[in-house]
């Protein structure tokens, strides 16, 4: 038998040409997004002032399979796509494990990460529909990069709110976006309500996720021909994002494996929702039972330490109203450097197929994170994104479970970035003054105490 | 027909087993290095306290024409290699030339460019030889970083002098450095010899190339067993590096191409070399007659109004005299964002090649550069490192030629790597405060006084 390859890329003739949508797959669909008003299922139309019109209809279509990856979109993903299938072999060996370690690789481009799959989606519909400005938020900032470059590329103007925390640790991010003509503001910021709002509330802050996103989404819906676009969390973009799973498990495919156990990391469920899309459908429709493993930072529990209630998207509770896993709107996850990571809710797909015993899901600390992705880059000639580290870690745990047990388990996990934005992250790990905390009962009670007291939340 | 994909990767079974060193089919070989005590030519166990013993083989071999890659080198290529051959579809669009345009990218692997290559190569002979330290210097900080994954992946310990302008310019170097163990000093520093003459005769000096290599070259041969190693200018490095060109002929080859003109960067010479090898061994064989067309920045334009002549590889004075393109070791170049460009001098195989009449050279200022940077970044979506962006500059200049003459040449540029570093300096692009400075008649004078007084420069 010829030795499997370390890198496995697909030809360009052999990259999908469509989108799956795990929704039209699932038993149950996930609840319906509230109007926070009327606490009435939201209607497409309802979104169509925030969203462009194609990306509202993919958000709440729950039956069409597949999509049709747009020509134009098509040939943007085929300036760095497809991604490769990456076998860690020294991984593999350094652990002395019986288990085959593959990843999928995603930080070949320019902004670093995953993200772009769907910052070229979105751009490109937006396109479509004549919109001019575009406005989002951005956390550890690879989203912001990735729609700055796709609103280059098709010509739209880009407002990005950036969480002042990574705003003030990652000043070259700020720079990057700029060379694709993006404009960048720390949130909160006195240029909307939201912002003003929260910071008269707590003039320290350094910003969240959640805050960022009511900024932006008030600066789209308050400005002509603009529209707001979200890089985690919705539909849409695990949609988009189905694209790593697919190319995975065609090259998997290729190379005869499937994984028994799936891994990536979780903060609004971007990746790990569009890395395990295809593995999941075979598990919701009984073809086979591989193992899902979501991993998040113990500072940010979603998934292991949340409540699966309706919430707002945001910290100005000026989103609709969605059923996730949720430490509540109003927590304040301590500083972490996984940016990304840093999201008080989950993907209500991801969140319902949690709830529904279909996926798994660890928490680690920062330091164990770090020493995983420092061990990695050592071995694999990759420094990760410490988002990513996340995944590298849980991986890693399974091969040792896997070494316990003599099983030799294949393992596929979601390697989503590069690391290179985050050296203040990896010089606190380096120098012993990396932050542990995790949230204590008390902190965790004070987030949920900001979930709506509405009737759906009655229960939890 | 099958129109050529955007990206074509070779297979795993498709890479290159062997160097080629370019050396072999020269008609004249470069002059020899001398002894700068004796002016007699170097024997090669005069290399062997300064180099590893088989790479100082390697330097001072001009007959062998295929070098076998080791199976450990090979295994380490195989992490981030093959690199891609790209087609630059919407460049050329925009350009709206008749020409087709290739690139060779090597940026995507953590030291961010094609650094990794030699690194490789160099610290696994290092290993094999049991060195167990090994020092050098680096400017943009991309060989440094290569030369830290390299070393952590065989287990060497490893010094590295850092120019101190790109020190402070490029702090996250030092931690991307630091993840892979390596100690980094800034340079001129108090802790060698040649520092502290260096630092007493000029205390304000920001640095430069040929200063760290005196550092990096007295802590190694002052120390019991350690070497040092160099990343460019080097007969050996452009052997390590010919896998470039080689990657890239098959490829094309794979696509029923063949470039007219082929352009690279040159700073010391070491993507240059590696990227022309196979076409330029065409040439010396009277196979094909492609352009080749090296790129430097005006602010140190060693082959375009330097002087081939023997001259120091650094600044103390304590390294082999080499005959080369050089603007005296002497030679302060201003501040230039591309760090990696800033050497005095010239590899010796590329500067007799040059004086030879095979290949031409042109010189452009950085603000032009960054103007093609970012053009590309937004047409091809990748952020070019500045070295880079200077064969982008020559490779669009080109390709403009043809849309004035109406010719459909092919060509094929080399880009060497990613700008994620080098923020400060597209900030400085971006906000217009980047500095065009070219050396006047009387700096370069300045240069050239510095020219060793020997019999061997009498005519120059």
């Amino acid at each position: 038998m010829t030795k499997i390859p370390h890198r496995l890329y697909l030809t360009e003739d052999q990259m999908p040409r469509q989108w799956y949508n795990l929704r039209a797959d699932m038993k149950e669909q996930p609840d319906p997004l509230l109007n926070p008003g009327t606490l009435e299922p939201l209607r497409t139309e309802e979104l169509y002032p925030i969203f462009c019109e194609a990306l509202a209809r993919q958000e709440m279509d729950g039956q069409t399979r597949f999509f049709d990856i747009p020509e134009p979109v098509r040939e943007v993903y085929k300036m760095y796509r497809p991604s490769p299938l990456i076998r860690a072999y020294n991984l593999e060996k350094a652990l002395g494990t019986p288990a085959k370690i593959y990843y999928k690789f995603e930080g070949n481009n320019t902004s670093g990460s995953h993200k772009l799959n769907s910052a070229v989606a979105q751009a490109y519909y937006a396109k479509e529909q004549g919109i001019t400005r575009l406005t989002t938020e951005t956390g550890a900032g690879q989203w912001g990069t990735a729609l700055a470059e796709a609103c280059s590329y098709f010509g739209i103007d880009l407002d990005v709110f950036m969480v002042k925390c990574s705003y003030e640790q990652k000043p070259f991010r700020k720079a990057v976006m700029g060379v694709f003509d993006a404009r960048v503001t720390p949130s909160p910021s006195m240029t909307t309500e939201a912002g003003r709002k929260i910071l008269s509330e707590n003039p320290d802050t350094t910003g969240s996720l959640g805050c960022a996103i009511s900024e932006a989404v008030e600066s789209a819906v308050s400005t002509p021909n603009s529209r707001y676009v979200l890089g985690s969390v919705l539909n849409q973009v695990l949609l988009h994002q189905s694209i790593i799973g697919l190319e995975s498990a065609l090259a998997m495919e290729q190379l005869g494996e499937y994984p028994d156990v799936v891994v990536g990391c979780a903060g609004g469920g971007s990746n790990l929702g569009g890395l395990i899309a295809p593995f999941m459908r075979d598990k919701l429709t009984g073809i086979r039972n591989p193992r899902i493993v979501a991993v998040e930072p113990a500072s940010c529990p979603s998934f292991t330490r949340g409540k699966y209630a309706y919430d707002f998207c945001d910290t100005g509770k000026v989103t609709p109203m969605a059923r996730m896993y949720t430490l509540g709107s109003g927590f304040i996850p301590s500083a972490n450097h996984a940016g990304g990571l840093r999201y008080h809710g989950m993907s209500p797909i991801l969140s319902k197929l949690y709830h529904d015993g279909y996926m798994e899901a660890v928490s680690y600390k920062q330091t164990e994170v770090f020493e995983a992705a420092v061990r990695f880059a050592k071995l694999e000639t990759i420094l990760p994104a410490p988002e990513s580290a996340h995944a590298i870690k849980g991986a890693m745990d399974v091969a040792l479970q896997c070494k316990e047990t003599g099983e030799e388990k294949t393992i596929l996990f979601g390697l989503t970035g590069t690391g290179y934005f985050d050296m203040t992250a990896y010089e606190s790990y380096l120098n012993g003054s990396m932050n542990d905390h995790v949230p204590t009962d008390e902190e965790l009670q004070k987030g949920f105490d900001s979930l709506p007291d509405i009737p759906q939340n009655k229960n939890i």
